[in-house]
Parts: C-alpha cells; structure tokens; sequence
C-alpha cells in the first residue's frame, strides 16, 4: 500500500474522521476581515486548516481556484500545501490526464514543485496519461470514475449493460496490482451504485465529493467502507464547511461544521 | 462561427498553413545557447516565435510544461502568450474538466489570466464541466474526442460498436449548436477513423496532434479537411519542430523544419 494511503489512513484512526476539507476558495467569498489581509487566500486556508487539522483526515486543495489568481495563486498553493505539510497529507485535485511525456511534467509539478500527498487523475486518455503519476514513490493517484455532477450521465453511466465508470474501475484495478497507489473518485451523489463498485473495486480507496453543497447521500459512505483499518473511503467536502461563517468569528463556525460533518459521516473507529 | 475560428481561419489563408506549432518546452531539452539566458523557456519560445510567426495558423502552449516550473513558469506562459497576442491566435492546451463551478474557474484562468484564444478540455464529466468554457464569448473550445496517445485505445475505442470518442463526437455537436465555439481533439495516428469521425462531427474543427514524433499520418490531415475556406483542420507538431536545431543558429533549423512540414501538410489555398 502506498505510503500516502498509510498516512490517511493514521489521521483517520488518530482523528476519527473520514473527512476531506475542500480547500476550493473563492477570493469573492472570504470573510470581510480576511479579505483586507496581504495574501488573503493564503491567511483563509491558514485559518481553516488551524481550526480543523484534529478534524480531519487529509486536505484537498482544487487546483482551479488557485490556477484562476495567476502565478501568485500557484505561489499561494505552494505555500498552502507546505503549512498543512508532516501534519496530514494533502491531495492536490488536478484531474489531469494527457500523453506520457506530458504528464510525466504534470505529475512533476504536483509532486516536485507542489509536494502534494496524491492527485487526482482523468482516466480518459487511458494507461499511459495515469502511469507518470504511478512512478513517484509513496504518492496516492485517485482515478476519476463516477463523478458527482450532472454531466457523469453524458458519458459514464453508459452503456448501461458495462458502463463506462464501471469500465474504468475495472482497468484501474487492473493497473494497480502490486503497486497500491491507485484510488477511485465516486461520487456520492450516486448511492445505489456504490455497492457494486466496491465489489468491482475490491481494496481501492475512494475519495467520494458531492457531501454538501452538491446534495450527495451518506449511504454512499457506508457502501463504499472497507473492513477493519484498511482505508476504504475519504469524503470530501469543500463549501459547507469552509463557507459555515462569514463574521469575524469564522473559524469558529468552520469548526463547528467540519465537526457535524465528521460525526454525521463517521469515523473508522465505530466500525471495528 | 467563433471569432477564434475566423482568426485561425484567417491565418491560415494568410499563411497558407494549417501548422500550428506547440510551444512544449521542457527546460533540458534547450540550446546551450538559451539555457544562459535570466528565462530561457521565455526566450526559447520567442525565438522559436519569430522564426516560426509567417509559417503557422496559431501556436499551442502545454499547460504541463510550464506548471513543472511552479509559479515562475506560470509567469512565463503568461508572457509567452503576450508575445503572440494579436499576431495569431493561442490554443492553450489544458485539458480540463471539473464540476461547474471548478470549470469556471479553469475557464478564468485560461481566458482571464493567460488571456488564451482557445483550451483544450475532456468530456469525461460532460456537459456541465464544458459548459463554464463555451460562456466566454468568441473563443474556441477543442473537446478531446480521439486522442494521439497510445491509450487512447483503454477506454476511447470502446465499445467496438459506437464507440466513446464517437458518442464524444455526438454530443459535441449537439452542444455546439447555435453556439459555433466547439472543436474535437483527432489524433492524427488514426487516420482510418477520421473520414467517418468529419461526417459524423459536420463542420466542427478537427485539432490533430500526433503528427512528428508520435508518429501520426498526414493522410488523417486530408480526411479531416473542409472544403473552402471553411477551418476543417489545424494540424499540431511539436517535438519535431522546436527541437529541430541545437547549435547557436538553432532558429534556422526551425524555421526550415516548420516551412518543410507546413508544405507537406498543405495550406487552405491548395484546396480551393
């Protein structure tokens, strides 16, 4: 297993707790008394991380919102992963996916100029736009599958005998072996069809979005767990915890909802 | 029809080029004389620029390679793509697809702060994470459909009967209609998919990576041509193009590769 699958799996057990926190920020909705600070994404993200770091079992930051800021939103994100660095590991969302000698460069970017824990992938351009990513040791590689949006029935959920998404899980499975550092994204937005790919999925950890703002259940939490302390399955979410306060006291709230969270979702320890 | 197709359309009649030359330029890979320089990839691409400017419809800069070099490399895509503004068009290659509200910001990022003419993005999540890109009026939006890369056969050419990057095909122009801002992403290394993939897609423009040293057949660049003055086609190279020379005049090797490919291609001009 990779050593970044071991290392969430230690701050779930350690913080009870499969919660993700989302770090997708919008400059447009950051608290007043944020907004005035110099780097004021960066100071939000500081903020957040303090008052949930016990909370949770990892970060991930989207790629997007930092992209969106220009060079000085990339600088933003370094510094971002490197003061969550050592103390849970961070999942840098990028869904990337493109020829080898291209991706080789993006899996750089993510793991040497970025330091993340793992990425997430897009499996569209098959083994070798995912197989970059692979070669970087003890780093974790969540492949999407089923994603959480309306646009997952355009192309994954067909056909319907042998759909796509259930095409990709089997292959990730497939690449995986004997190396333990792919993962799936399954959305939880798609309960009734977790079950089933967990099955297919057998071991694979799921990073599952869509609890939250994106109306996902909580039933696919628990089709998608894994047995004893093995790490079946990180539930991300971003704007219902980041956004629960807008005053001066905001951390406070932040708190109050990643904590709601973690408890409605559950922790690996009441499953033992 | 989107202003970014009239102007890629315009500059290929101008330039009787479908060559759009890909700005990927990984730093070891540099002239000697380059790497001296305070930002070779900067001076590398503007070199490669002006020898190149009279010979091209557009250029297309990877995301990746730049993104490998953290926030001074995203600087540096910024004013490489300032270099070009208002000479020929910019195809940034992105590759992006995320829910909407993370689409949009991507779609920021690309139009706002790289101020690029047109993306390439991935329909892996549908509509909904295209959508956010289609909103920015008069630029261009190139799907990935049927890609160059070897892996293009793990999940794009599946099922044997109506396969994705043919449902990809679909969808695409239905989403482009009354729109006119769409493309497809054609690897030129399946030429004998291409004639049916033109009927299927109507007028959509066909971007056409692979040719150079992924190997691709230039016999793809006919089949996915219209006839007139219609833009039909843009055929990327870039390996075999800005590498072409190493030494102190490294620009004249350029130039000629760039001339000698864009005359092997064929120009619009011969056409009609």
């Amino acid at each position: 297993m990779s050593l970044c699958w071991e290392r969430i799996a230690e701050a779930s057990l350690r913080n009870n707790s499969r919660l993700c926190v989302g770090l997708d920020v919008d400059p447009q909705r950051l608290p007043e008394k944020i907004k005035a600070k110099p780097d004021p994404i960066y100071s939000f993200n500081c903020a957040v991380i303090e008052a949930t770091l016990d909370l949770v079992c990892c970060y991930k930051p989207n790629a997007a919102f930092y992209e969106a800021q220009g060079a000085a939103g990339v600088d933003t994100l370094v510094r971002t992963i490197q003061f969550i660095s050592g103390r849970v590991p961070v999942i840098l969302d990028i869904k990337r996916g493109d020829i080898g000698n291209t991706a080789t460069q993006y899996a750089r970017a993510a793991f040497e100029c970025f330091r993340a824990d793992a990425v997430t992938v897009n499996p569209y351009m098959g083994l070798d736009s995912v197989a970059p990513f692979m070669e970087f040791p003890g780093k974790g590689v969540f492949v999407l599958c089923l994603t959480s949006n309306p646009g997952s029935a355009d192309f994954q959920l067909l056909p319907e005998e042998n759909p796509l998404y259930e095409q990709v899980a089997v292959k990730v499975r497939q690449w995986d072996e004997g190396k333990g550092c792919l993962g799936l994204v399954v959305g939880a937005t798609h309960p009734g069809r977790i079950a089933r790919l967990r099955e297919i999925s057998a071991d694979l950890p799921f990073l599952l979005p869509g609890i939250g703002a994106q109306g996902g259940s909580l039933e696919a939490v628990s089709a998608a767990e894994l047995p004893g302390e093995k790490l079946g399955v990180v539930v991300n979410t971003s704007r219902s915890v980041i956004y629960a306060g807008e005053g001066k006291d905001f951390v406070v709230n932040v708190r109050e909802a990643a904590m709601e969270l973690r408890d409605r979702i559950g922790g690996p320890v009441n499953d033992t």
